[in-house]
């Protein structure tokens, strides 16, 4: 590409790198970043490095954390006997964002892949039984619906049902709002399965 | 957003301030960056900051440029007698990668858009008046085929032809390998019009 300056084709390659952008996406970036002020550039970059330098796990639920316990697991007000099992940071934030959760969560930074080499040792689930031994109600487990966290949920019920604590499972189903003509045979099969009284 | 890390939110902020980044994709760069090695992120962040700091504009043809003048303008190899107008950097090396242009070009970085307020004093078209003193045949517009593309491309062809040199415009039409039903009839009509007569 040597119609483009060379900083440039070394910006857009090191974009491109990064996860959802392609060649052109990472093109447009670098020419914003040319267009940006340095004040702007300069805060970007900061941004990054203080990112990557300050975050850590929590101590206790492994999220990613400026301090050594993170705001939910240093709250009075959560149920600290109820552990949410997620697969990473974003998915708390997505049921954080409902509102309507207050239990305490523990993330486990991936799921169970065969496929990809990734073990049980390769996430955090010793961490994980290792909280258990504290006083503890329910693990609801919600990780992803896919192959890979369908296989650690089965896995994580199996280690932690014979310890005598409640496993649940999130619901699968159709969607709310989604239009069942739309929807893949595996799911309107899960919903069916999973039907429950109307009151 | 307090469920995430504050260096995590304020990256996330900063990534959403990109264009063509969403909240969702830039909540997903941030947690890439953490995961990235110290190695990695110390690319991307001088990647950035060494093409703010090193990029220029071309003494003659204004595009983006390590150099005072960009290699296409200094080759020999090239007619610098047809100089070909784009919108932006994107752009020439959309025609360079073609391979088959050899004249050289011109720069605007924008176009006029009365509705943003962009006049022509807002882009580089005093410029290019000034190196059509030279001894130039020809000028092709490839501004792009929008409403402000083309308001631009008449906007300089009547600033250039009183001047005695060839304006000519790349043709609007039917995409190769484009199916005509998919095809707006706008597009159809200039096809229409644009029509040529087969050997």
């Amino acid at each position: 590409m040597d119609y483009y300056s060379s900083h440039i084709s070394k910006l857009i390659e090191e974009f491109s790198r990064l996860p959802g952008i392609g060649s052109k996406s990472a093109a447009r970036l670098a020419f914003h970043i040319i267009n940006m002020s340095g004040e702007q550039v300069a805060a970007l970059t900061g941004a990054i490095t203080s990112a990557k330098e300050n975050v850590r796990y929590c101590r206790e639920c492994y999220t990613l954390t400026d301090e050594e316990l993170c705001p939910i697991c240093r709250s009075a007000k959560r149920d600290h006997k109820t552990i949410m099992v997620v697969e990473n940071t974003r998915d708390l934030a997505a049921y954080e964002k409902t509102g309507q959760y207050d239990g305490v969560y523990h993330v486990l930074h991936g799921a169970i892949s065969p496929m990809l080499g990734i073990g049980p040792n390769d996430i955090k689930l010793k961490e994980l039984i290792e909280r258990l031994k504290g006083d503890i109600d329910e693990v609801i487990v919600s990780t992803n619906s896919s192959l890979e966290g369908e296989t650690t949920a089965v896995y994580i019920s199996k280690l932690i049902r014979p310890m005598g604590i409640k496993v649940t499972r999130i619901a699968s189903g159709v969607p709310v709002g989604g239009d069942l003509e739309y929807i893949d045979s595996v799911t309107l099969l899960k919903a069916l399965e999973g039907r429950v009284l109307m009151k």
